[in-house]
């Protein structure tokens, strides 16, 4: 009998223990992991045939898996500069023609822009940045100078600072060369490594993310984890290379896969899983034109660079242990709403003295409500291409790819209703005028009160 | 001290009963739902954003999934010829230029194919045809002339014997016209309703099977549930129709996700579920040239009448609580294995006197076994087109869609590998004359051993 006792004393003092933790409200840990370049049909739990990700599908499984999630921009560096301001990219300036920024470019995210790290550590979280950066290389851009306490990981791209020697093909290649490439790896702006060893970064990331989780549990902690894959030039770890039926790309993705899974294993581990909140994204779609090195929008439109749903609607995961229950939303919501998030999480207010255009996701995950209606507007650099409210989206100009075709554009505009036609295939304008009226009401809403920053990367 | 003890006591009995269920082999139930032009990418499970599939879902994570399951045919007639005979139609003769049966078809399936009810019924299981047919309507091709106790349903597709009146695009409409086809419902040949109403087909078939089940349980049966949906043109029963953000055609999805979750619940609670093996999947590819009413395919190119994996790869769940291990599987498999399978499971050995196509599961769905590698011959009507052996796909001559697009002869065959590049859009041919060679090997192989049935179908 006493075994038994045993055990119905120790259910006793869990449940005890598990009202208590619910009654009081600690400031969780925040994690954002995000991909480089991953496809919206890119994971298991959104249908890829051949990648195996079964770290991802398991944190979709017992969390909340977002059907309609959005990156706030097509591409890389206002992608990142939107995450981390709660703000369309064009308000700081980090939207242009030149689409990102480069090894030359002068630009950077403004100082007087707020991340959710400086938010953050105001209210004693530490932070860390461990991953690509992208959003400046000089002086008040850099992580460290954007709240970072620890900086880990590359300044740009994985393609950038090519070697002028590089064979013609190399970036999109199966197999590419290991020293084509000379971009360096920094430890809070040191150079650690030049060039960087791509074919252990994602390892390498996993370690130091592991450690900072370990090293920072005392205080609540925020990890702003973005990956360097599968942005081609693509590299995995011995232990995943040549391993993936998808060739080199599921390989990239399966090693990210895995790196998720040793984040959750640790978070649990170290007893953080309950208080932590991990989510998952990308950020923008698929970059088509790498062929077999470049990842599927499942049945969505076009990919990277474009503002058809397969540029920008992305996986989205949200994993919270007792906190989220596990399920499928089809709210709408993107990238930007993690700063606003991530501020309420923390207890801290949103700022008074600018827009944020993103909302605070709390009701969704922890209480399953609905999120209030918003519009949500695409732009490709700095122009508006397009705006969904509820189910409908307007198109003011389409364009292929990921500076490819040639623009068209649609006056009046052509519309779509992305739940009957996820696809995008079937223009419906002329039977809704109404809603275009509509729409167009939010645009001039959304254009009278938008002050472009000083722009950045022309 | 009480409860305790009697808690120890049941789970000691439990554990006995279960000891004792596995040590006994009976032959198990078979349930076979088949949905009609359902596409790969329909089900949430399979990435579909908008379409809301929870009981299918829940299958599949209590089952097994599988990425790369195939119909036999890329059209209706065919495609079902190959389920319940396990070869390849053509064997038959039920595939032709004509490509499926009509009203005015004079032929069906041969009296002398053996299907799996003739098989399962020699050893004693009960057997039951609910929902369409479309293997012929002449003495000897009739559901109860091929080995099923109980027919119900109709005899053809839904959107045939259409009033002449029918108004121009009626089929593909999102409001069909309810008395537009004269399509009849049948209980073992007798004409129960002209025109069937097909807003409550779905739940007639449902409650029909559940009653058909129930009625059996004393021994074991074989129910074969073709759908009548979501064939064009759509109809679901009131409490379905306009409550998915699909439109009409995710009305008829969410309907027989529902449909798919009463019949493993009637399992449940008739305690069947550890002795029935339930097996998901559709006829073909997503009907893309009915807009908006037809589904999708996901990442995989083109639909139904191709083909292009997008005509053919369909969505494919085991379920078999207790035996079949939850998870996803990459092995290739496909409709005609079902007949080795269903025998095996019946004790009933397969015929001698003809060659069958497909192959006993068994080892897969039980014990997590790879499958023996073979080729796959992807037919178009009664012409090769394409054959997959192991990743690799070569196409003899592609054409699109159902009756669309002009014929592509390519000699030498275009190639593609299907788990790198499941959207069929790198040719690798130049690189892999091996692999081409091989797979002309294989199709010679299996072209010498080759006897066309009697056209059935022209």
């Amino acid at each position: 009998m006493i075994p038994s006792l045993l055990r119905g004393c120790c259910a006793l003092l869990l449940g005890f223990a598990f009202t208590l933790a619910a009654a009081t409200w600690h400031p969780p840990n925040i994690v954002i992991i995000f991909a480089d370049d991953l496809g919206y049909g890119d994971l298991g739990c959104y249908g890829h045939p051949s990648i195996r990700t079964p770290h991802l599908d398991r944190m979709a499984a017992e969390g909340l898996r977002f059907t309609d999630f959005y990156s706030a921009a097509e591409v890389c560096t206002p992608s990142r500069a939107a995450l981390l301001t709660g703000r369309y990219p064009i308000r700081s300036g980090m939207a242009g023609a030149r689409r990102v920024l480069f090894p030359n470019s002068k630009g950077g995210l403004p100082p007087g822009e707020i991340t959710i790290a400086e938010a953050l550590k105001e209210r004693g979280y530490a932070t860390a940045h461990i991953g690509k950066w992208h959003l400046g290389i000089h002086a008040g851009s850099r992580p460290t100078e954007q709240g970072f306490d620890l900086s880990f990981g590359l300044p740009y791209s994985n393609d950038m600072d090519a070697r002028s020697d590089l064979p013609r093909g190399a970036t999109s290649s199966s197999d590419p060369p290991v020293n084509g490439w000379m971009v360096p790896l920094l430890r809070n702006g040191e150079v650690v490594e030049k060039p960087a060893d791509q074919t252990t970064l994602t390892r390498r990331y996993t370690e130091e993310a592991q450690r900072f989780i370990r090293e920072s549990k005392s205080r609540p902690f925020f990890l702003y984890f973005p990956h360097t894959f599968p942005h081609v030039p693509l590299f995995a770890s011995p232990a995943f290379r040549g391993r993936s039926p998808r060739g080199i790309y599921g390989d990239a993705v399966e090693e990210l896969d895995w790196s998720v899974g040793e984040i959750l294993t640790t978070l649990r581990r170290e007893d953080l899983a309950e208080r932590t909140l991990v989510f998952f994204t990308s950020d923008n779609g698929p970059w088509l034109t790498q062929g077999l090195q470049g990842g599927s929008a499942g049945l969505l439109r076009d990919g990277k660079g474009s503002t058809w749903e397969g540029g920008m609607r992305e996986p989205g995961i949200a994993w919270w242990p007792g906190r989220i229950k596990p399920g499928i939303t089809r709210e709408p919501a993107n990238a930007m709403d993690l700063f606003a998030t991530s501020l309420a999480l923390a207890g801290a207010s949103l700022p008074t003295d600018r827009i944020i255009d993103g909302i605070d996701l709390r009701p969704l995950l922890l209480e399953s409500k609905p999120l209030p209606e918003r519009p949500f507007f695409y732009y490709r650099g700095a122009n508006l291409a397009a705006c969904r409210v509820g189910m409908f989206k307007a198109h003011f100009f389409t364009q292929t790819g990921y500076g490819q075709g040639k623009r068209e554009l649609h006056d009046p505009p052509v519309l779509f209703h992305l739940a009957r036609d996820p696809g995008e295939r079937h223009n419906i304008a002329a039977q809704h005028a109404d809603v275009i009226a509509a729409i167009q009401t939010e645009v001039h809403r959304h254009q009278e009160k938008l002050i472009p920053g000083k722009p950045q990367l022309d």
